[in-house]
Formats: C-alpha cells, sequence, structure tokens
C-alpha cells in the first residue's frame, strides 16, 4: 500500500507548507488513528488552483479516447486497492465491510459508465448546420457547435459516501470526463481514505499520460471559501448540509466572475401511502419503511424523513405498526461524532414543538444513533412552519395523517423541493390520485412508485437533484450520467476549415457520434 | 389594428391598476408619440407572476405538438401584422424599415424553428433504463428521465432589437417552448411595438387553446426588481448592459430559494487581423470592417470593438485606411436619447485615458452618433486595465497594435468572456498562429473565420452565449434552438406504469422520438 502522507496533493506532487495538524479518528471508539494530516495554507489553495488552471487546456484537447483511458484507469487502480483499504474506510466512517465494497464498485462502476459515455460521444452534443450559399434573402455560413468543459471544477466530498461522492466520486468523474481538472477538498471524515484514493488516481494519470495538475486534492477545514473564490475555479459541486451548500453558493454568486455552484443539500424524500395499498399491504409496508429508515443508520440523502397517509382506520394500523418496528430497531454508530451531535440537534429541535408527537425511540445516549418516530400535525406544513422542511441526518422520520385528498394535494404543494418523493399505490389508487402525480412532478427529481428511495442506481436515466433546497440549481444531477452536462458549455464554429475543427464536428466524422446535420440526427459523414 | 391601450397583459386579460404614466417617444424627432402606458404597480408584478403559475401546470403538461402550434401560431400572427405596425417600430426606434421587415422575418423563423424543435422532441431527453431484475448482486429497477420546464422565466426585453430579443423574441419563445409561462417586462423604449406584439401573442393563445396566463407583460422602470424577486419565477432571460444584468442576477441569488439567470451582457467581440491576411486584402479589410463597427450604427452585442493586429507595415497602412473609411462614415440616429447619452460618456470615458489616442471621428454633437476609431496602448490589456474590457454601445472601435506572437497570445489570455471572436487569416496564418485558437476558444461562445460578428444566424448549431461578462452563464445560448434547455430540468421516474408515464417515455413511443435506451439511440418502440 501506498504512504499516507497527510500532505496536499498539488500538481501530481505532494506539498506541506501549511502548519496546523488534523487528525484522523477512529469512528467507533472516537480515538485517534496513526493519520495526521496538514490543512492546505492560502498558498496551497492557490497552487492547486493554478496547476489545475495550466491542466485545463491541455487535458480539454486530449480526445475523449484518452480521457476514458484515464477513468477506466482510475477505477482499475481503485479496484486494486487491498483488503487494508477496505478496513482503513472502516476504521473512519464505520460502515460495515459489505457497505464499503458495494460503494467502491459502485464508485467504480460509475467511472467506468463516464468512459464509455465518453467513448458513445453524445455528451459532446455536436450540432451542423452546413453553409447555404444560395440562400435568400442572405446565404447561410457554415455553422458548428459542439461542448467544451467550463474550466477547472472544485469538488467538495461528502461525509456520507467516502468513494462515491468523495474523492473520485460522481462530481470527479464528471468534471474530468467533461475534460475539467479538480480541485478536490476532502472531508475531514475519511482523510485517510481520500489519501489512498487520490494516489489511485494519481497512479491512474501516470500511466496515461495526463497532465499533471489534473487531479489535485487538499485537506482542512478553512479551506473551502478560499478555493471557491479562486479566480481559476470555474465551477463546483458539493454533496452535505444546506448550511454549507448555500455559503458556497453565495460566495460563488459574489464573484467578480461568478459561477455555477451545483451543491446538493436537503432533502425529506416524501414518502405517500395511498389507501389501496396501505389496506392491502400496510404491515409489510410499516417494516420495509422502517427498513428505509434505518439502512445506513439513516444516513442517505434519499432517506425518508416523512411519511403522509390519509386519516383511516388502516393509517392508525399502520404508525402502530411503523411504531413498533422502528422502537424495536438497534442504535447504530453513526459516520463520526459531529455527525452524531447534529442528528441529537436535530432530534431535539423537532421533539421540543407543541405541533409534534414522539411515538417512538429510546432516548438519546452514548455514542449511538438511535431510531426515533414522530407524528406531525398537518398544520405544521400547511401553515408553512419551516420546521419540518428541513432534513434531520439520521435514523429518524415524521408521520402526518392528512384528512382527505384536497388535503394531501395542498400538503404536497407545501413542500419544499426534494431529491425524490415516492408513492405507495395499487393501480386503483393511482386512478382515485391521479391529480397528486403531477404536483409531485413539480417538485422532485425523481419520482417512485412502490419503492423506497434509498438506493440510487447509477445510470443514464437517473435523477439525483431536484428544486431548491434539494440543490442549488435544479437543471442538474449528480448521479447519472447526465451529471456530466453541468460542467460543459457550447461552442460555436463559423466558417472554419474542417483541419480546424475539433474531431467532434470534421466532415468525415472520425468519432463516428450522433450529430444533428441541417436538423436531421446522423452518423454519416458530409460530403 | 388592435388598440394600444398602454394597459399591463395579465393573465389574458388588461390591467390598469398603477397610476404612474409613461410616454412612448419618436426616436428622431424626440417629440412623444400618441401613446401612453402605465407603469405596473407592485400588485399587478404579483398578479402577473400568480397567472403565469396558474397557467404552468397545464401549459406544461400540453404535448409538444400544441405547443408548437401556439408558436406557430404566434408567427402568422406577427407576420400579419400591417405596415402600420412597421411604421410604429420605425417611430419608436428609428430603425430603417428593410431591418425591421428583416429583424420579423427573423422573429417569426424563430419562432416557427422553436416549433419544429418541439415535433422534433430530442429537447426532451429521453432517456430509459430498462428493468434488470436477474442482475447480480442487485436487480435494476426501470428508470426513465426526460426534461420539463423548470416554471414561470421573467423575460427582460432589449432596447436593440424590438422584434427579435424582445416580445416574442428568443427569450419567450425558448422559454414557452420549454412549457414555462413567461411574464416579459417590455423595455421602454419601443412600448407600442410591444403592445402590438402581446396582443398578437394573445390571439395566438386564445385561437390555439392555451391558459389564459400562459403570457403576461408589464410596463414601467422599476418593476423589474419585484418581478424577479417574486417566489414564482423560476428563471430569468436577460439582454441588455452589464450593469443590469449583473444587478438582476445578484437579486436572484440572493433569494431564498435561488433561480439561474441568462443575462447577456457585455462582448467587445475581438477582431484578430492576422499578417497574411492584412497583406493579401487590407484595403477590403478596412472597407468590410468599417461597414460591421456602423452596421446598425453599432446598436449590436456582437459588434467589433476591439481590433488587434502585430505591428507591421502592413497594420499601418490598415490603421490609416480604417481611420479614413471610420471618418467618413455619416452620423446616425440611434435607439433612443439614453442610448446616445451612454454612448457619449462611453467615449468620454475612454478618450481622457493617456493609454488612448484618438484616431478618427467628429466630435459627438447633436442628436446622431457619430463613428469613432480610438488605438489603445496594448499595456492597458496586458496589466489588466479594465477600461478597454466593457462594451461601448455604439459605432466605436478601439485598435491594438502588438508586438509579436507572443504579445497577441498575451493580450488574448488577459480578454474576459466574450459573445465572439474574429480571426481574419490566410491559410498560412492558421498554421503560424494555430496556438491562438485554443485560446480564443476559452475565452468565446462564437468563433469566426473571415467574417464579421454581426449577424446572428437563428439555427441548431449557433451559440450566443460566453463566459462571463458576455453573459451570466456560459452553458447557456440566447440564440438558436440549444437556448430551450436553459428552462429545462430533467425528472426521472422510477417503476412507473406506462400509463402514468409521459408520452415521450412511454413505452411504444407515441410521440416518435430517438431515445436512449439501455445505453443505444432508438426511435424503436419496446416490448
Amino acid at each position: 500500500m501506498s504512504d499516507i502522507l497527510g500532505q496536499q496533493f498539488i500538481d501530481g506532487q505532494r506539498s506541506a507548507l501549511g502548519q496546523q495538524p488534523l487528525q484522523s479518528i477512529d469512528a467507533r471508539s472516537g480515538q485517534p488513528l496513526p493519520y495526521v494530516f496538514l490543512q492546505a495554507d492560502e498558498r496551497e489553495v492557490q497552487l492547486a488552483v493554478e496547476a489545475a488552471t495550466r491542466a485545463f487546456a491541455p487535458f480539454r484537447q486530449l480526445s475523449p479516447l484518452r480521457r476514458s483511458e484515464f477513468l477506466d484507469a482510475i477505477a482499475e487502480e481503485i479496484d486494486d486497492l487491498g483488503d487494508d483499504f477496505i478496513a482503513l474506510i472502516g476504521q473512519e466512517t464505520a460502515l460495515p465491510e459489505a457497505r464499503i465494497r458495494g460503494e467502491r464498485s459502485r464508485t467504480t462502476g460509475q467511472l467506468r459508465l463516464f468512459a464509455h459515455v465518453l467513448r458513445r460521444g453524445d455528451f459532446l452534443g455536436a450540432r451542423i448546420d452546413q453553409a447555404l450559399p444560395q440562400r435568400q434573402p442572405l446565404p447561410r455560413v457554415d455553422l458548428r457547435q459542439y461542448r467544451i468543459g467550463v474550466g477547472p471544477v472544485a469538488v467538495f466530498g461528502a461525509s456520507n459516501f467516502p468513494l462515491a461522492f468523495s474523492t473520485a466520486g460522481g462530481d470527479t468523474a464528471s468534471a474530468l470526463a467533461a475534460g475539467c481538472p479538480v480541485v478536490f477538498k476532502a472531508h475531514s471524515g475519511h482523510m485517510a481514505t481520500a489519501d489512498r484514493v487520490a494516489s489511485a488516481i494519481l497512479r491512474a494519470a501516470q500511466r496515461t499520460g495526463m497532465p499533471s495538475g489534473v487531479f489535485n486534492m487538499i485537506f482542512g477545514a478553512g479551506v473551502g471559501q478560499a478555493l471557491v473564490k479562486a479566480e481559476g475555479i470555474k465551477a463546483v459541486g458539493f454533496t452535505g448540509s444546506l448550511k454549507g451548500g448555500r455559503a458556497l453558493f453565495d460566495l460563488a454568486a459574489a464573484r467578480a466572475q461568478p459561477i455555477p455552484v451545483f451543491a446538493e443539500m436537503s432533502s425529506i424524500n416524501p414518502v405517500i401511502l395511498l389507501p389501496e395499498a396501505l389496506q392491502q399491504r400496510g404491515t409489510t409496508l410499516a417494516a420495509e419503511l422502517s427498513a428505509s429508515v434505518n439502512q445506513g443508520v439513516g444516513q442517505f440523502c434519499t432517506s425518508p424523513g416523512l411519511v403522509i397517509g390519509l386519516r383511516s382506520p388502516e393509517f392508525s394500523a399502520f404508525i402502530a405498526e411503523f411504531a413498533a418496528t422502528m422502537g424495536q430497531a438497534t442504535p447504530q454508530t453513526m459516520l463520526n461524532a459531529g455527525t452524531l451531535r447534529s442528528y441529537s440537534r436535530g432530534l431535539a429541535h423537532i421533539a421540543g414543538h407543541s405541533g409534534i408527537r414522539h411515538l417512538a425511540g429510546q432516548a438519546q445516549e452514548g455514542n449511538q444513533a438511535r431510531p426515533q418516530l414522530f407524528q406531525a400535525d398537518v398544520n405544521l406544513l400547511l401553515d408553512g412552519d419551516p420546521l419540518l422542511q428541513e432534513e434531520i441526518f439520521g435514523p429518524a422520520t415524521v408521520v402526518v395523517e392528512v384528512a382527505d385528498a384536497a388535503q394531501l394535494l395542498a400538503v404536497l404543494h407545501s413542500l419544499h423541493g426534494q431529491l425524490t418523493a415516492t408513492l405507495i399505490a395499487e393501480p386503483t389508487d393511482l386512478q382515485r390520485f391521479a391529480p397528486v402525480l403531477p404536483v409531485l412532478e413539480d417538485k422532485v427529481g425523481r419520482l417512485l412508485l412502490n419503492g423506497y428511495p434509498t438506493g440510487v442506481e447509477v445510470s443514464d436515466a437517473m435523477v439525483h437533484g431536484g428544486p431548491y433546497p434539494a440543490t442549488s440549481d435544479a437543471r442538474g444531477t449528480s448521479v447519472g450520467t447526465l451529471a456530466i452536462d453541468r460542467f460543459l458549455r457550447p461552442v460555436c464554429y463559423q466558417n472554419y476549415p474542417d483541419a480546424c475543427l475539433p474531431e467532434a464536428l470534421q466532415n468525415r466524422n472520425p468519432l463516428g457520434i450522433q450529430r444533428l446535420v441541417d436538423g436531421q440526427w446522423s452518423r454519416l459523414p458530409l460530403g
């Protein structure tokens, strides 16, 4: 295994200009692990951005095939990391081994999927309008458009996915695929893990001949602001809290040259239980929903934080069974002490409200999170109270009972933007509650039927995004191949000779990609 | 002709709650025209946003074919407006008749092009990953993605294109195509024109059965801020000054729910004259460039404001000829008195600088704009002085001489983001100055070779956009069919039955569109 030096990764080298030490912590015991990191100092933030800026021109001009080799090589290097790597992640995050191995597969699968996207070439958005010299009243010039990377991207790792939303996660993979060098801000919760992954990326960059500044990583709590303010950074990817994401968004918007921020922040992921489904399988639903809430100690952006049903004996029975199951769920260790403190604060915040009733869960104590179930008065939502709108990160959820179909619609209208919304429904429910669908569609990035939002497939059709505050920009997704779109912008060439055009736009179509030629999709070369 | 009532257009009706009168002015004489408008009051801004919000759900759920009928009908209604309409625009803007007729054709052609895009259906971005129930270790659920409108869009009309960038211009057409109702803020420079066009849109909406709030228009200088702050508005399109665009951007970013702003603002559109081209056709270039600078009184976002050449006898000769031609160009009437004042201020601002030399142009006086040519010391750009970076809106341009190829590259690196950059070059120039191309590519939305940036084709491949400050978001274009992307966001359906899916995603592919199915592009129905 490679040494964990605890230094910044800048321009393919290590850098140790800072003085402030940062300690890696064992998530289960709270004791220090034998890994100490240096917080990046301001010079190092600038050096990392400068390295990424130098790398941008050569990197973005590589053919997509060359970049796909790089992504495939990163995947190989990460897959080749040994059992010590898996054990290290477990130490830093308290995640179980099976989960870590699954997350690694997902992460390297995601890198390979973006390599496939690069070979497929449709992300280039090639469009050609050939010259029409005879057109009246004015001739048309030759116009050709494709998409290039926006420039160096700052990526902020998330605590809850030390691999899939971290150093070589979806934001990094999609930025690199787009031709954008990355400056990655490692999360303090898994710095040693990040160090191992960054070393893997560097090995992949070296053996595929990438520019030295294509990937950079810095450590430290205070460096994020300087990173987002740095002139060379042209876009930001972030996964974390609403407060943190909004702060970065505000910084980016206040720059002399504002830049886009794709922050995935806060979602309560409503699950709506419709009557016929409740009647047919209420007991099963109580068990399944409890499993979804408790999966991974509720440490998912898509964890169901709000369960809505219509007042009925069936819903009352469901609530009783749900409370029984939630009450029996076992305490588990969270990602780190800070996450547990946030969870406890979130519980205390809602538990103190007069419109909230505690249904199940042991009192919070010790260093493990205890699952909690609450019931909230529907008026909290109808009156626009913000209490229920922000997620509690952890194994807690809130049940809300609505009087009828009209009140259900009113409640759904009251919700802020979400990553997901789930309908538990039978066919007759879908007919009776048809007006619910377009309301949800307008609120979320992903609509589920008879499933649970935890579990996010990495594919072409996935959307892990949604209106604010689920994300800061509803037009993006941070999971799935469409994520690459966030870091691309169109460029048009007017009257350029074939030899000066990028391959994607040359007459003979050397990449063999699909292009929009004079309004028709085609893979044919041009005459 | 329809009556010009001077009232707001809200929810398919007229509204006159405000008290403050606004006068339409004859651009040539400066005298009042017989049209008085009421400034919208705050209630009317809210009512317009509420009407658009009510219209959103039904409008976005219409099939793309229905929306294409609406856009085609708007085009017909505008084409049917009589000679009095053309004359009215001439009165309000001082634009010549041929230009107005050309701009009308462009505007209605643009509406019809978006109608075609709606029929083509690729804007829907349909992606389908079919279920893989046997996949190991976990089955894959059925996932389907397409794109829906973001919500009501606020559009701000530009002074310089009373049709193509105004009431029924590119921002409105692309927003309506995306399924987003529009609240349009009319420009004070052509309110009667805007009134006639809004009436045409309303007739089209009525005869194609659109929701009544699909298009709304408000008048007044102070109403833009309230419009951008209104909670129901989900995106903004703007064409105008850097100051105005940035102010709206800042307002939108500071909202509780921030929204994207697509502001097209400031570009100096550098033209680089390379040596061999200068040697072969310097005299022609001086005449052509002068014509481009003076076209439409220089009132184009793409007017060439910076001309760069390499120190040489040929470039000196070019400057002399360019100065002679610019000095003979005739004064012309600008769009309105405010535009002329801004032009004069812009000239005075740069003329007073020690690094600037005045080469040609009569002293500014009277109510017409006089073409002006300046030469600037290259160090103004190399030292990062902001003086030359912001456009002077009007028939003025600045020549800069660079010492050699290396200094040319340094100057190009110093430029801020641009809508366009133009190379005037022979094949040997392109070989010798090959490193110039990627530098320009990183700065602009459109690269031209041996043409002039004035004149923007409306087509699939056009990009009228670029890095800040050319626009506030380099990922968009405000001209061409890609403009629709700005107002769309992806939504994913997981495990939805065919009957509940939008047509774009149903198995039998009733729209007959191209879709990305399991990673392959296909128009076939699914089994």
